[in-house]
């Protein structure tokens, strides 16, 4: 792209002038309507190093105001950085509904980056870009603008931009050796960089590239192009988009309803000796996958009263409080509903090393929000692949990932719900809600087939737990755990 | 108070147990009473070595819902910690009303720690005292619960406990060269524990010790001083403190109504010049304050339609887009609102080299938060205390503090609203709630005047801008942080 790469005709300087004045202004506009439409627009700057994107975004933001934008700059990912995935750090940074962030660089500086110095083999590299188009897809699905520009100079003109900043002292320090390289094998670059650009070209967020020889025609560029990205957007926004196939290999699971629950009991006796044994092999699984900085994440999902908390209760009771947390999953807050419906769970995870428990989770979408109409059907329809690319990348950043479906019959759910009902102390847990949504039952079970069967890969299985007797439950979660923990640690 | 700790009687094995099972059943039943009483609970553990405070956290929260705890574990502060305020990353983990946090060590830990090597001198020892001291009680006064205990055991135990761990192949890993050196130099640590508990106990968050030679022991004092302080607090909740005096030196700042306003204008000609010139200025010093690691807070406040949009603007045009950002303060979210009042301001701090500029901030606390009714009279009037505490803090850190009150009178006000009112594209700006506002423009004069002169101290002075003539207040804060920015990098 950049070696084929036509520059736009420059208009003479006076004419520059003008059109940067009008485009302000419209973006001064935009900046009201992007609110009212809730749009949320990520702009990101990626180029050459003294490109001049950081003076570009700085002249870019008068339109706009500071209510309605965030400037970040990414730079290298922390030691700390380094314990999540390679996403988290910029999920974690996606704007909520009716906001501009603008980006300094982004994921395409990390990843070409560690392409050019060898951090990343060929292999990794296309797994970064797969990452990058498959997020940037769910963005542009869920509703986010982004808009992405590479700044392009010459060989030529970077190097004297080089040498203008190291000849004055106040600005010496701003070149790196980075900068220097960059500039040194400049060819090298640039095919990473073109290739880089090809690979992640996609139409819902293509680059522009810009021709970053003069300051003030890369504003009136980027200005354009923005302007026409944010109508665009605000024409579309309440437009469904195609959705996307899954296409990850599933393994079969069973209907809830061929699930048999009556024979699934344990004596009290074994119970004891099972949970005691378990509870001991944990304990030291826990360690090692502290030490080998495995990350674990444990998703709890089924029927109310089905037994969540206490099952969760005897994985944790074995567990060193200091290298797990228990997530408890809510309706979102108003800032979370603001942003893309995963943004909380990646938000929440954990570091290498440690566990997360989730009492329910991004399922969620597909089920109370599906059933309830908190989202559309082109929303919930989406979410089976984008959970699944989700929970992809986290296990290919080693995660050990573990759902299990608590289950439970209508009658048993009744029964318990009943005595929690009659029982002073259990009362606060039982709502008019649970009562409303055992109405539901039939449409919740359907729910939840589609989702196990759309949802069941390899690399995050679904597990049923049989709980009309709790402890059996219990016993099977431990023991699946433990299997995968095992499993784990051994391979690493 | 370590060395004249004299034990409680341990009472017997089997009466231990019986207890610890009273006890918990008791903590289940105040997890609820804490939810309703939106009670926010803080248990920090601190203690020698392989005092088990980890195997106790684990059992105590055994008896309460995911739902209402998390457990924190502090360690070392990382090298992007050290860019914030010592207090920072504590304050970031505060609980929200009606949860738990239990805290696997504090600052104690590190307060302690860094006497102990050298890293801080007995002057800096005294000042993080005196923030713990004064924090602790401010997140008293605002509701928290804050129970502190100290886990004590004798170098004979502590050195077996250490020798077991190292004998194991398994748990080795889990004895550091601290461990080692704390034992070794058993006593030089007592002192310093000793007196770090003597300078930190304090009758809103006294200290407890607990007999940690046998962790179930442990767990039944544990469990018992939680369990009563919880009670005091639930029956105290909703009861006034008594309001600290407010004793910083207090600068004379005049009262809102002997400003005048109509001699304060620059001519066109004169502002372009200004604009120009001290921009200039500014650009170059946020270059010096980014290399000497600076951090500046520049804080807003000011009457509807003051003109404080604007100012900022003509600050921000004269800044690197990485090296600021702007915070506009609305009303709190939810999950700001379950916090102390300065949880937010915390929270969105400048790292150091960097310029945070508040559109609004935290003086909300005793304006529209005094005058709607949105706190109590308790809260607002503890707060002018609360407030220079915090700016204390910030100037200790070596921040930069610039507050800014935009001063307009009531007909320009009036005039201004009238022509947001009458323009289409300034609509947006004007709503009901300002017209209600400006109705009650005396109230707002006398709490103003109030907050001005009693948070004028030296090290975050407040300064008047006189806006009638926006050209005016806006040339006038380039002045004043141009000047004030100046002082600040000569002095590094």
């Amino acid at each position: 792209m950049l070696k084929d790469f036509v520059k736009a005709a420059k208009p003479e300087e006076e004419q520059i002038t003008k059109e940067v004045k009008q485009a302000r202004e419209k973006l001064a506009v935009y900046q009201m309507k992007i609110k009212e439409a809730k749009l949320p627009v990520m702009v990101i700057f990626e180029g050459w190093g003294s490109a001049g994107k950081g003076s570009v975004i700085g002249r870019v933001i008068r339109s706009i105001d500071p209510r309605f934008f965030t400037v970040k700059t990414m730079g290298d990912p922390s030691p700390q950085d380094m314990r999540y995935p390679f996403l988290y750090r910029y999920m974690k940074e996606i704007p909520e509904a009716g906001k501009f962030v603008f980006f300094d660089t982004f994921w395409m500086e990390e990843v070409t980056g560690q392409k050019m110095s060898g951090e990343i083999d060929e292999k990794t590299y296309a797994r970064r870009v797969r990452s990058i188009n498959t997020t940037e897809r769910s963005l542009t699905d869920n509703g986010y603008l982004v808009m992405k520009f590479f700044f392009h100079i010459s060989k030529k003109t970077q190097k004297k931009r080089l040498q203008a900043l190291l000849d004055d002292k106040s600005t010496a320090w701003r070149v790196d050796e980075n900068d220097i390289l960059e500039n040194k094998e400049y060819k090298k670059y640039l095919e990473t960089y073109d290739r880089y650009l090809e690979d992640t070209n996609r139409s819902a967020a293509p680059w522009y590239i810009i021709d970053a020889s003069d300051k003030k025609w890369a504003e009136l560029q980027v200005l354009r192009f923005l302007n026409q990205g944010i109508d665009t957007a605000l024409k579309n926004h309440s437009l469904a988009v195609p959705i996307l196939q899954n296409t990850f290999r599933l393994n079969k699971i069973p209907l809830l309803s061929e699930i048999s629950l009556a024979d699934k009991t344990i004596s009290d006796e074994e119970y004891r000796k099972e949970l005691d044994r378990l509870q001991k092999k944990l304990r030291d699984l826990h360690n090692e996958l502290y030490l080998k900085k495995i990350p674990v994440i444990i998703a709890y999902e089924g029927w109310d009263a089905a037994g969540k908390g206490g099952n969760i209760k005897r994985i944790t009771a074995a567990l060193d409080p200091r290298g797990y947390e228990v997530q408890p999953i809510a309706s979102p807050e108003p800032h979370e509903k603001a942003r893309h419906f995963l943004w909380r769970f990646w938000t929440r995870l954990p570091k290498d090393g440690h566990i997360a428990i989730f009492d329910r989770t991004w399922y969620g979408r597909v089920m109370v929000e599906r059933l309830e109409g908190f989202c559309s059907e082109n929303d919930w329809q989406r979410a089976y692949n984008e959970i699944n690319q989700f929970e992809k990348e986290l296990a290919e950043w080693g995660a050990v990932i573990i759902k299990f479906w608590v289950q439970i019959d209508n009658e048993t759910q009744l029964a318990r719900f009943t005595d929690r009902q009659n029982t002073p102390e259990k009362q606060w847990k039982i709502t008019d809600e649970d009562w409303r949504n055992r109405e539901k039952w039939p449409q919740y079970e359907q729910a939840v087939d589609e989702m196990l069967q759309k949802t069941n890969t390899s690399f995050a299985p679904w597990y049923i737990l049989e709980s009309n007797d709790k402890k059996y439950a219990r016993i099977k979660a431990l023991r699946i755990v433990v299997e995968a923990l095992k499993k784990a640690v051994e391979k690493k």
